[in-house]
């Protein structure tokens, strides 16, 4: 924060000394400072703002594109994350970016080059079945990138529930939980019923027929009988990550 | 069934005995015999071909249909139903059919002149949460009205499971369970996996906002990952307990 | 907890001491208490379990059923919520509690006998239109009442972007924020890019047409490029009061 | 259940005898026994508590995953099925396991070492058309697997009522039956009405345009107008088999 | 209007004195002259282009609205016909227009003075419930009204499909028929499979639950395996009255 | 007609006779005769009971299926249709029956042997845009193949308007008109309002975005302003040649 | 724009003279003026970026809520609307603001007090059919108040096309149109095929069935094939309105 | 096309002569000669009524087909313009038409032989995201081929919304603005709120899960609560660009 505090500063003091007149700071005050890439506004102060790394969401980017914004950003954040990254544009990223590795389970290419813990505590991630776990992996990814200790639960849905219950004590020792689930979507409920934290829900695409693609997941969430669950967007591992890293930070 | 059976093969013998042309049995043989009201065929033959008692679906009929239909039915069938009714439409129906009475948990008219059991085991009716106690007790009324044992278990919803687990036992003792449930629909997945029965799932309506009239909890059960459950339309009671009636006398 | 590790462990120490057989034990294990109304299990454990006050949902409740299931969780909890509540159900209420009151702009029943603060920062409570208070208020009542202080940041909606900025310092110093939208449901996108802390975004029924409800809302805050936006249901401001109050108490 | 009563017994002996403190016990009731494979939890007792062999949902798993759980399961169970399956997850299981092979009607990686008739009667598995077969295979093969004898009569859709009219009798002849239809979904309800079993419904993703993959045989088939039809997912052969199976042990 | 009027006074005065053959004169009818009444243009030549009666729709229409517009209709036309009406609507244009009267079952005003027979054959008019007759009935009345003999055949829907087949030789020998069906919409797939008319469906609201008030009736009838099936709106029984009845004139 | 009831006259002598007994009778009175190939009923007597020619739907069938069942109906119908047909079936079905082409525009299998003219009038098919062209050549094939005298109209999209009243006159001189439009799907409603005849409509799935693979179409079409509308499934072309055809045969 | 340019000017200034710190500036220079009701944020600047009247939408606020914030408007702007006002929201209005009426066939309150012309040419407003009107009329009065020539084209539905034909030379002569139309929602097409001029399309609710609530309009308007037609929300006259004036004052 | 020159020549000598008044001629122009290619109506005079190009849409075409109307179309209009093309539509254009080019950014096959400006002021088009670009690149293009300045501003969606704010003045010097934005789709009405010019809105398909292929953004758009945005299809760069353009000649 301090660097831009001290810029704003810097301009005012300059129509203070009079080296700057009031019009063109009117003007000048509009402009937070970002730097152009012509097809993307790299947003470094986004890094100032919420304390977080920049994320690149990689589809519909050309491998070119994401290694370009990949690397503007490796210049002024410590930790950077490509999502749903394919092997090619993680290629183009290693060209020209030093310290990367790709997380094929999670789908990410990765630099992390802090690697302190920021968390105050545990992020448990838990995930329904088997097929939900890549899901699962880019949730729990994001967190450890973020500096928080995870405890990975996986293939614990509600049809075998005393799965889950083996489970309890370990989750309930968290600060916050991600539950990933396809299908009926129902396990954030049973988790949000058994512990006193709270509980970020992934509806998972995970399923078929009536499943249509994660939306049956998606309404059974938001419908949920347990009062401590909020819900993202359907496979999107890395906002659950995010969402429940700002949480353990408090 | 002896009946039908008897008046085809009079017709047939019919034939034999040359009392009745080829070409006039060939008309005959399509007519199964049907009394026509003229708003509706009253088809007593149901009763014989399917074992059960007629039911009659009471919105968007007048009071004077519903007790109509209703008198002429309990001429034939021990039994009776009219479900969804409303006291005025039972008004009518009392004073048309002696023996009638409205069970208002359940809004039903009720005939219930046999008594007999013919389920070989128990029927378990579950439900989530208080508010689908009326879609419970429709199932629940069904049942016992076609000779059924019932265990209704109600509140047990996903967000507080040991009040579930506390009736495993008893649930297991049943030869199949009905589960209703809004909002997510999360229960008939969690007693699926608890129990080795079948289990008859019923989206009910409750809910509000994503819910969207039960739609949330119909996808939910649909995408149930307990293999062990089907499903019935929202807030179709009488369906399950129809359905559970059939596999409990089998 | 005290109490149901108490008594798990007094059981096990009658197994120890031979006053209980293995196999009463194995049975016994599997029942947590509860209390039977018959209508609902009232689930006192609940409250051992999240550290919250039991909540009511009104709707499709008799006045009865309202006040009886209030009662007997206002023997337990020292702070008690209907929502949705309307004024004859709170009537019932009051007969049978003492100590309540009718919060008209949030629609709530309210028991507050214990007003020490849990919450360890501030939530600000943010709604895009005037029409979309009812739900705000919900929410910051239900923040209020499980011992937060709350800020109420009203009509800052997206299309006259300087009235939400104006307020941009006063919700970065919360700890979490809940922004209550309808329509189009921008606002939280707009609020977590502004600021760094966990955003609980409230889609609303405000707004005609081809907001379906809220579904346009819903599906847009689902959707947000902010990565530190989670959603509730539609109307669902008691959810996002009770999630925010257990994120301001880590 | 005899393993399961053991060792739960065994370890409350222990308490009794002291050789286990009533603290540690807690911690191990809470844990049913499963193996732990990393990417999934193989749960031995699921066949213990519904008496039915494991199943492998196969789409989204590796071949070698798919090869992993299959044979975990194989050293427990009997009976093992792996569902949706291609040639390429066959052959990584051929490997692995002993006496499987291939239904390519039905997809499925079957191994079948328990022949043994649990049925008590015969499953009568219909079609609307030639492109339901496959999902009618699952069901049957499903059926088969589970121990039940299987009448299979495809391709009787209602534009020709006078085909699945020829076959009235045998399908009266079942204890239950399953009716796969794409397309407007309507067989289950002319299947309904013809007999006096239980009909499991199984909506198909056969059809084009306003079919939308399945969704408008699901709604027609949830509105059904017979009272003893249920339903399952869109394609979801291996349900259908499996409610079907349990209904014929009764 | 005076000019309307002069316009085709010259017209005919042209065909009078031999300038205009009256098949030319025929073909110069058929376009654009129209009376304006401010809120609606009153189109006195659709009567002429289409051969059929003009049409009120009267919901959404003030009573006065709906008595003036069916006074000038009244005037040109010999046939007028007012769907959805109210009991109000019909007092309204009962004071404007003699002679006409009321259909409550099809909740229709009707003014018929031309009653000969325009049809070639006989209409059948078929419906699965006793609660589809409304708009069984307006189908009826409207085909009658355009001159047709029409066969009503109510209550025969699919879940006791000899009820239907008792009807097989009437409706065969109609030319065209009506099906209207609410839930799960298969009577028109069953009726089109048996005789070889063209079939027009009609999908109603009737049902419940996943009916989404007649969604699931449309898209069965939409994807009907039958070829000779069309299909309107959902209650539009006018629509298919007026659609056989020009079928009929053929 | 004269074989089917031959057959059963044939049954019914025989009782007679007293070559049959009532009881065998009743059996086979049942049973409508049809050649069973296994995986597919062919109905011969469909041809009969509608006097059309028999269709093969092709997606989801091999070519060795395709060919079989195109090879037993050509035994029977002089006519044999396969719609949506690949080019490799197109080859498996030439190697097993004699005389059959493959029409691209219409991705049709065609044997045409009978080239009688069975309609009376003409029947226009008429599409919106060039893309809808595959759909329009589907359903004025079928209607050729059928006996009927087709005119094709391509081209003539509501967003210019004069080119569509360019063959108002040509469109008004047919029997019946088929309409094919995918986007807003609009043309059916302004050829209804022109011309005097039966219209129906085929939705297609021609657009992109908000046209939801003609849902967007085919809802249009559904609440089309003009009464002489009547629909079909998305893309469904064969129907519309279908029903058009029976109508141009009255 | 004065008002505010002078003000941010005088602060800058006051920084220039030594008046105000830098810091205290950084914090004023995101305020931008607004009044604070409480319940809402009347925005006067909203007035001075866009050129135009505040409008309030009535639903959902109460009378004197509507009146309140109505008042307050008036203080600083000289034309104000209320959409969608209720008789009793009037009332309130009237009590406390002079010169208001109510337009019931647009349910508006209107404070009209600068009546000069803006618009540099003519408006048409276009409605589909008699019960479009409402919708229609708010978006023509909304023109009229933000100073428009308007010409109302009412009931040109395409279902007789010549009624539109007829009026082709006036809406040539605007410079914008505005098309209402519920149902099948053709009518934008039409009249974008037809003149050269953009062309704002409103879907309205009017419909029923298939229409679910006007989206049936809304899709097809989206899907239109006119390329210069763009769509605002169901019934949204008043935003048609806006954007067409807008336009005019190009 | 002889007979077309034919008419025109005649009418042009006409006016020549002084028969008939250049403005009369205008108006005749623009009626109705069109050319028939058979697959497609090449409609000539479009480019007379509307004063803008004709533009072919490429998807579901052949090369070939392409090629053969671009090419007829380049002999009456100076500008033509393929969207959505591919490179392989692209190489059969480039063969018959000269000084094509293909803008792959915007996937368009480009004629511009008329390069005057008829815009009277500027465009603005924004996209929020860089995966938009495709989008906003086809409506900057349609409006360039159009005879207009445009201003792209790529990149400057609502999460960092001081993005946004840098482009103020720019947007507002414009005489009416492009929003493109997949996801919530929220960018519209913050540009709308900020800025007084018209603002055309197109949703894109970019994002994933609940975004479902655009709907969410044009949900969102539909509901914007700025006034003056109206909304074209998902994805339709193209007719944005349209309707820009026709706006900015006013």
């Amino acid at each position: 924060m301090a660097l831009n505090s001290k810029s704003i500063r810097r301009l005012l003091a300059d129509v203070h000394r009079g080296k700057l007149s009031p019009d063109d700071a009117v003007e000048k005050l509009r402009h937070l400072p970002f730097e152009d890439l012509g097809f993307a506004k790299v947003d470094h102060h986004r890094h100032l703002r919420v304390g977080m790394p920049e994320v690149v969401f990689s589809p519909g980017k050309t491998p070119a594109q994401v290694a370009e914004i990949f690397k503007r950003l490796a210049m002024h954040a410590p930790n950077v994350l490509a999502t749903r990254a394919s092997a090619e544009q993680f290629r183009a990223v290693k060209r020209s970016v030093r310290g990367v590795h790709f997380e094929s389970s999670a789908r990410a290419i990765v630099l992390q080059r802090d690697e302190q813990q920021y968390g105050r505590g545990k992020i448990s991630v838990i995930s329904a079945g088997t097929s939900d776990i890549p899901v699962a992996e880019e949730a729990a990814l994001t967190a450890e990138l973020m500096g928080n200790a995870v405890a990975r639960i996986y293939d614990v849905g509600v049809a075998g529930i005393h799965r889950l219950l083996a489970h309890r004590k370990a989750i309930s020792q968290s600060r916050v939980a991600i539950v990933c689930a396809g299908m009926e979507g129902a396990l954030p409920s049973v988790v949000g019923g058994l512990v006193g934290i709270p509980v970020i829900a992934v509806p998972t695409s995970v399923g078929y027929g009536a499943s249509f693609q994660g939306l049956a997941a998606l309404l059974g969430m938001m419908n949920s009988c347990a009062s401590n669950v909020s819900v993202v967007n359907i496979d999107n591992g890395f906002g659950a990550g995010y969402v429940a890293s700002l949480i353990n930070r408090l």
